[in-house]
């Protein structure tokens, strides 16, 4: 395997892992399969501390960054996969397998995209909320009798597929990006996805379009509406700029 | 995945391991993969307790298998696959990645061969002894600056990739047994090896073939030798009686 074969244009996210060992099972994943951009989302600050202070911890633990919210830590992703049994929930987002992720993967990274795999706290996985950050939901095929991973594993068994098959092209019959009419151009980062989700909601409370009791539901269709549509940036800025001026019109009238 | 679809045909061994999380980290990821047999050798005592009386020990750990030898865990074994990290040892035996090893489980597993897949404790590894019950080694591709995987991980690596290939045969190209004359029937188990070996020594011993200060060396290069051949169980007996007819002749003559 090449040295540095993984660079940014894949980050690893845990989202508020308990866990010390885990942390550190998953960062060791990280460094045996060469990935090295790591991001934590809201730790369990004493938990974390122990990690990064553990002896041995890596280099990329020292380097990891910290994000207040999942929104924050992909907002430059332009895919953003969450991980995660799906036994006792009907996912809203395609799923793949895990030993097809790679051909999702490859295409998006080749066009100059940004991918985040994203991995849920060891008790209950990635929330509801949580999920509409993502685009693609990765099943890894196991067991029915025993369905739920541990977190250091389920990091190392993604990486060891993704890392074998994104540096071995020949091994993988890559497919075409099944969601998007824009081969050449990067989706729209999730930073831009959120800004136009936020003016969509305004929009909609501004012409009262539905109950107010709607809004939580109305909002969770939104984030993964739009992340179905595969926006390209160009894209994502004029739709913005279209709901920007019939939200201004709109609280104009409501005055 | 169907339901109980790894039998018996694949076994993992874990040797001497040391760490309870460990054991019960690999035996979770046997659970998640649908794998039963698991067989533990020379385990510290206090530690292999702890792990089979943890909160949520499985019944695959209640039903561990225990065996002072590596020799005599994969006793019934027609092929024994060992695994770790090449970085500090010049391989003796045929090596395949992990991505390549599915294919070559397969014919093996379809002709009605038993196959072991055995883990080394978590500092050291395999020792060279150990090695040598095995025919064939496999490598986990990881990183060249941080090789060496944690114990559970890359168990859970290990299953993941033969789960994954062995249940569905159309994603994988089955090439024949590359050292075997004999497709239609399976190899001599291990302890046929083990018999054949001991018997071929003794002769060794018994005729003079070289100084004492060899033997620990001789023995090594036998148990190599005598897995390369891919001996088939009528094979296997017809070379034992053989040997044993000349152990007979060789200590009769030196009485």
């Amino acid at each position: 395997m090449p040295e540095d074969s993984h660079p940014a244009p894949l980050q690893i996210v845990l989202v508020s892992p308990r866990n010390p060992l885990n942390i550190g099972a998953a960062a060791r994943a990280m460094a045996n399969f060469g990935f090295t951009h790591l991001t934590v989302v809201a730790p369990y600050a004493p938990h974390w501390q122990e990690a990064r202070s553990a002896i041995g911890a890596s280099d990329l633990l020292q380097n990891a960054k910290v994000s207040t919210t999942l929104a924050g830590a992909v907002a430059d992703c332009t895919l953003v996969v969450g991980t995660g049994t799906l036994t006792h929930r009907k996912p809203e987002q395609p799923v793949v397998t895990l030993p097809d992720l790679p051909s999702r993967l490859i295409p998006e990274i080749e066009r100059g995209g940004r991918v985040a795999l994203v991995f849920g706290p060891e008790k209950h996985g990635l929330t509801r909320e949580d999920l509409s950050c993502c685009h693609l939901l990765v099943e890894i095929p196991t067991h029915p009798h025993q369905p739920s991973m541990n977190l250091g594993q389920a990091v190392a068994v993604c990486l060891y597929e993704l890392a074998a098959r994104l540096t071995a092209p020949a091994r993988i019959n890559i497919q075409p990006h099944p969601s998007s009419s824009h081969p050449a151009a990067p989706d729209a980062p999730s930073a831009d996805l959120e800004l136009l989700s936020g003016v969509i909601e305004k929009v909609m409370l501004a012409a009262a379009y539905s109950p107010p009791s709607m809004q939580d539901a109305n909002r969770h269709d939104l984030r993964l509406f739009l992340r179905r549509l595969a926006l390209t940036r160009r894209d994502a800025r004029r739709v913005l700029g279209f709901f920007r001026r019939v939200l201004h019109r709109l609280e104009r009238w409501s005055e």
